[in-house]
């Protein structure tokens, strides 16, 4: 980068940096706010939950059980110590930025190295058992003005409750993901659609009352603070099943349901969910394109998430036409994608959502939200979806510590990107600063539906 | 960019800059050079024929009407208040880029903002009143060599036979686009194929006959100044049908065909044309990937290209194997090839490039017709493919007045390409030079067989 | 690329640059180190076993008999005018810059044009007369270390013996490649089966029997130094066969198999290899999806690997999903995948590498080890897979003479990523020189298991 463009970056990211943090998409857990109890220790915090991390130490031959991975009792230091010896594996990976970030900047502790790897613990250890980082206190220090979790449509939500009971100032509020009661393919499908009957008191064993349910827990979810619901699909496919084959597909499904019927009966109410979205104004978010627990042993010996999701090719245009050519032209639906196929972000994403008043594009999605995933994200959508169909930033993280850290690694991205377009000539500093604005803010307020 | 590259691209661009334009492939209209009519006004001009423009607006929610579309009256000035409105959507993107151009170069108006958009309008009706802003005088003044639109095969080019007998100065050539008679999915096939017959008077009752109804087309068009067919197809596939089966085939498909049935003989007549190709020398064209009007409610209420054509994959390797298999190593025969799956162009396009004589790489179409997209291609093309297998630029605009402004843009990009390349050493700056002027206008004359 | 980044370039780079050559992937023949004897012509040496070169030649209307391809007689200073003649075709292409490396900086001619030809044939002539330019000088000049040729699985490795016999020096290793044997589309497949039972005494008429004479081979490999094994596959597809169905099946696909049959055999055959992996300890190389011979008249009339093999897009999640749920977690396995799809880089290779311990990514293959290759290949697989997580570089190539090109070439596209990552401030100069070393030599050595 020349002195020029490094001076335009530098100073489009001074005015960026210090903004407030909205968080619009993520997994942290509500419970972290309704108790508001300290971090249990430096394994806990940094290396356990965090799947970026234990996948890159498994990959290269350390077992899950050496980081406490997979229940049972653990020894925090020798975990720690395990992740310092192995913490060369992460040079040119965003994880090592963001945990950098977390430790010099957040933690504020020594330099992390094998040798020192005890000495940080108790550094860590010692911060943690501090007030100023429990999870309310570190909120406000984070400049977060609101947070989303990501919750089952079934789930009660009493941690939301308690943290919005206690008035401690924070906006901590549900996203509605209801997979688990769309997805035949979900092995507890049936059960889950009773429990619903249960929960919302309708009769769910018609499709017109399956349909009521659904309806009867968004609103409870809006009840609590949501602005958006939550949909996840491997192979993206949406369909809109006629209203007579409807009530028998439905029953078949919580029957003996042949793979044909699973695709057909998600794909339909993922359509359902759009119109559902017409009427109640909830924000519809689809993540497409990730094949879960592709590593059987794994999987039966420690569970899902645990770093064995891998993208697959996605076909955007055709597995979403049905669902558009419904709703797509009805200006009060947003639908925001989210992608694992970079490959898709010029040829297909960013013509539909430079054509659909509806779409608009979620930011670099997992493995891609890195510096040069950035990087390519604006190289590729920009120019034909403009900035102002794009969803802002979400961090996506259960990582609560790494969120300052994950919205600063974007924000540099956007100034290096702005300051790549004014050295081009695209536009000048003004329209870029006005554009750094609403790609670190502005945009994520107004897609999500939450100005303050 | 650093003070050095910089130097080199702009010495590259400034001996290219002035080059004649060549415009081998677009969609202008030939009435504009036969009539030489005033253009109608500035929303005509810039807003209502360019659907990078309004599918931009429409995906930000300005419904088609307020653009003057659909038919039916208009408000110019409406129109033009809108999109000035709304330019702020454009930042980024090359639309703005093209349009800049023509506002402040070719126009000379004060700059677009809300707030100026009535003045700006004003001062453009009164160039367009004047005769230096007719088509005629500005395809002099663009410095245009030739110029060739796209005509469908049944088309009798009056209009070309016009500006030809008016003798007045410039080369407006036809392209023969047989899609229509070749496409048994058309909804108008059969009726097209019989005008085929009225106007070539050929028996194209038969499949002998309609090959000779094609060929009588071809000759007229060639007569006409063609030196080349265009061809569009969403899922490529080519085929060479047995010729005990072609002619069940070819009614089948005039009466009841079904989708394989379909796929099958435009396949074939792909290879079809390629081998009348090599009697006739007209260059063909093959444009793949785009699924027209994804947009069910656009396409009844306005009609086709309304902007809701979206690229999808394409597999060129097994889609073109048939036809090259029979014609590939002929050297009479040019094929261009054009695709909207950037993921092809290192992985297909460059090898397939580099080893068949009858191949060249088309520039970016379409989408990836950009600053960003000029980058991508050159860097994922010219390694494997080398500079001479490409077919140098064309516009493929409809948009006359932005003619200028798309060669100005891929004229930058050479410049920064091949800046970047001498820096990097692959080669120095003489070789730079010749490259550049290829690029801009040598290899397009050859490609297309158009030398003066 | 300002001031400070080339400066940091070139510091990484004088580290690296005459580090030894280890070349653990390629195409050599070690008959060339048994005999020792001189190159036959310039022609030979530079033109006529390059298909990088001749595709291009062809690919712009040369005829591959000029360039004496095709058997019988060649005149070798036409081969070689006909070749400088177009030399400016290659401009941009990583050919030019191998063969611009052979002949200034390892042969030391006068530079290449038109003119010259004749000229710098004769010192090239002159060159390859004297004992400095015989294989196993220029194995010890160039620095080599090991040199691993890939080899059929029933060749006698008369060669390699020969070569370790002479003892002068050299490590000549032979890779075991038994796709013959494997796969059967090919169409010496059963007769093939009958020469195992031959060469490894067992009785390969019984799925038992063949399993046991592939094992015979493997450790004959072995015991002639190979440490790795490689396979080629156009559609990926790995499948564990259940145990009765197996014998069936392998009696079918030497007779009269189906599509599905051969593509069933070979898939569970590659697992029935990383099974073999684990007890022998060969590292198993895997390249997916080139399409070979995709141009029947050039098969016909010149054989294979002629330039018309074609990448295809290539489904690694999926398609590899039955071997590494089967093997995959084996701490013992060694698999390195190569890949012509770089839309797959960050998709679906760095996801994978990043979790699974057999797997390592193999460096740019074919089309793509080029500097703007490299280059796209360290932005999309760094940041998911980090670097220990890649196998080094090799050069997969039968220009003996190249090597040092090839691998200075990868030397300087290792030296310009790193520069930008320190750049980036992703880390400081002495990581960059740990993983400058590790590129460059340290990954493959282990990788390969080919540690001095």
């Amino acid at each position: 980068m020349s002195h020029r463009l490094s001076g335009i970056a530098a100073q489009l990211y001074d005015g960026i940096k210090h903004a407030p943090i909205l968080s619009p998409h993520g997994h942290c857990d509500a419970a972290w706010f309704a108790s508001d109890q300290a971090f249990v220790d430096p394994a806990q915090l940094l290396v356990m939950p965090d799947h970026y991390v234990f996948r890159m130490l498994y990959s290269q031959g350390v077992p899950l059980e050496k980081l406490g991975l997979g229940g049972g009792d653990y020894d925090p230091r020798a975990v720690f110590q395990c992740f310092a010896d192995h913490w060369h594996l992460f040079l040119g990976t965003p994880s090592r930025v963001w945990i950098e970030y977390v430790l010099y900047q957040t933690l504020g502790v020594d330099p992390l190295t094998p040798e020192t790897a005890q000495q940080v613990y108790d550094q860590i250890a010692a911060k943690l058992a501090t007030p100023a980082f429990r999870p309310r206190a570190l909120y406000k220090r984070f400049g977060i003005e609101a947070l989303a979790t990501t919750d089952g449509a079934l789930d009660d939500l009493a941690d939301h409750r308690t943290s919005a009971a206690a008035n401690w100032g924070g906006r901590i509020i549900p996203t509605f993901r209801p997979d688990a009661l769309l997805d035949p393919t979900d092995k507890n499908f049936a059960r889950n659609i009773e429990k619903l009957a249960q929960i919302s008191g309708e009769d769910t064993g018609s499709f017109a009352g399956y349909l009521a349910g659904l309806r009867n827990r968004r609103a409870f979810f809006i009840k609590m603070g949501a602005t958006a619901t939550d949909h996840a699909i491997e192979v993206l496919h949406t369909e809109w099943v006629p209203k007579s084959e409807r009530e028998a597909l439905f029953q078949r499904v919580k029957a003996a349901p042949t793979p044909a019927d699973c695709a057909r009966f998600y794909g339909h109410m993922l359509i359902e969910m759009a119109q559902m979205s017409l009427e109640d104004g909830l924000v519809m978010q689809l993540h497409a394109g990730s094949r879960r627990n592709t590593n059987a042993t794994i999987l039966d010996r420690f569970g899902r998430d645990m770093g064995a999701d891998m993208p697959v090719a996605t076909d955007w245009v055709r597995g979403l036409e049905p669902l558009l050519s419904r709703v797509g032209n009805d200006p009060r639906l947003t639908l925001i994608l989210f992608t694992l196929d970079e490959a898709t972000y010029a040829r297909e994403l960013a013509p539909m959502a430079g054509h659909w008043p509806c779409l608009r594009l979620g930011p670099p999605w997992w493995f891609h939200d890195s510096a040069a995933g950035i990087a390519r994200y604006f190289d590729s959508v920009v120019e034909t979806a403009g900035y102002y169909n794009l969803a802002g930033f979400n961090d996506d993280t259960r990582a609560f510590m790494s969120i300052p850290a994950r919205h600063d690694l974007w924000r540099r991205g956007v100034a290096a990107h702005l300051a790549l377009m004014v050295n081009k000539r695209f536009f000048g500093i003004r329209d870029a600063e006005v554009l750094a604005d609403q790609l670190t803010i502005g945009l994520a307020r107004k897609t999500y539906r939450l100005e303050p």
